[in-house]
């Protein structure tokens, strides 16, 4: 690529500059997918967004952190109802795009960087279907008990999953089989984002079932409290704290 | 990748379906081109032509071969005009397509592939930049003494390019500087597509300009009688014999 490797936060720029642009990310298998909504989910004002995240913001609460705040909307919707909320990004281009857009604190972090040094929360909002970037299994343990240590004892994860059982693509399903064939769960995707000549990382990509989320997450402090179900492809999970002191 | 390689085709008899899909064009250089009118401007009836083709249409007469016919829309409209019409496209899937929209005579075949067991036409027609299958000059130019021979004493090509230096995107600005000084044409590219699972053999294809164009089909048997200019980013050129016998 001649590029560069922000492809994510260049899409999102494009998008803020009204061009149409399509989201790209293509999986290691040599799957491609486009979504010709391209960036205006990532600007969408609540009443845009999936049902199950519409719903969840009751769920939202206090001093809040936005995972992978991307083009801002949770942000921007959690400053509107008068929360403190600092958004982190691990795109240049994301974080550029929610400042011009007025989000107040978003800094260039990835998930991996959430730490102590950004102070307590109530909430940790991981919309847009972001319970993914944890990545893989192991990882995912790690960061949630370190999501523990940096939220109140009244703290909340509220994360969006996706049903990806929910399809008949036969790529989709050869490429989940080859996953538990390998003894991985089935949605270890790997991914990265393409946009014009720029090209992202590669990424590990985790999408789990209900069920799978809730085995996932034993022993590292959380329990799921509700899940919002709606119709589309996604769900909501509200985790909680699993033994309050 | 997994799924094979007629990415076009499946992308068309996806549309066809009626599922909502993107055109994915990639570069050898990376960058990826998405079109999200898909499998739709394949399958336009002619008032959703660019207005080029539109006007393009009253130099159409005779017995038609239709290069690259895609999603059948030039052979439907010379059915409807009472023309005969072969189309030839070298995807099985497009092919599939165009059967299945009506087109009576198409057939699995690249440019390269058409040859006097066609037997003769009155207007050899490429339609939707289709001059680009063209792929490299020196193929241009003897496909195009062969189209000669393909072709009545007033036989005609219509052919459709892009203003291909009407850009400012610095990828593209790139790539065509570095095909001059790799001694190429600036539109010289390399291609392929993809869909889902499924990507394309790398093909080439040439972009010309009007006046590069002009200068390829020298000495070919051909020469440009006309060229049809309206809004947008195609020009469609009409080429005659270049001396009548």
């Amino acid at each position: 690529m001649t590029g560069g490797d922000d492809a994510f936060g260049e899409m999102l720029l494009r998008g803020l500059a009204d061009e149409a642009v399509a989201e790209i990310a293509e999986r290691d298998d040599g799957y491609i997918a486009v979504s010709i909504f391209g960036a205006k989910g990532y600007f969408a004002p609540l009443r845009r967004w999936p049902a199950v995240e519409r719903r969840a913001m009751r769920f939202v609460r206090g001093r809040v952190l936005d995972v992978g705040c991307g083009g801002g909307r949770l942000c921007l919707e959690a400053q509107l109802r008068g929360l403190e909320v600092v958004g982190i990004d691990i795109s240049p281009g994301a974080v550029e795009a929610c400042r011009r857009r007025g989000v107040r604190d978003v800094r260039l972090l990835g998930i991996d960087d959430a730490d102590e040094s950004l102070g307590l929360f109530d909430t940790i909002v991981m919309f847009g279907n972001n319970f993914g970037l944890f990545g893989r299994p192991a990882a995912a343990r790690r960061l949630l008990r370190r999501f523990a240590r940096l939220t109140t004892d009244r703290g909340r994860i509220v994360a969006t999953g996706r049903h990806l059982y929910d399809t008949d693509d036969p790529s989709h399903l050869a490429y989940q089989r080859r996953n538990r064939e390998r003894g991985r769960l089935s949605g270890e995707l790997r991914l990265r984002m393409r946009f014009r000549d720029l090209a992202g990382p590669w990424f590990d990509y985790l999408i789990v079932s209900r069920e799978e989320m809730a085995e996932l997450i034993t022993g590292t402090g959380w329990t799921i409290a509700r899940v919002i179900e709606a119709e589309g492809p996604f769900y909501c999970a509200v985790l909680e704290k699993a033994s309050r002191p």
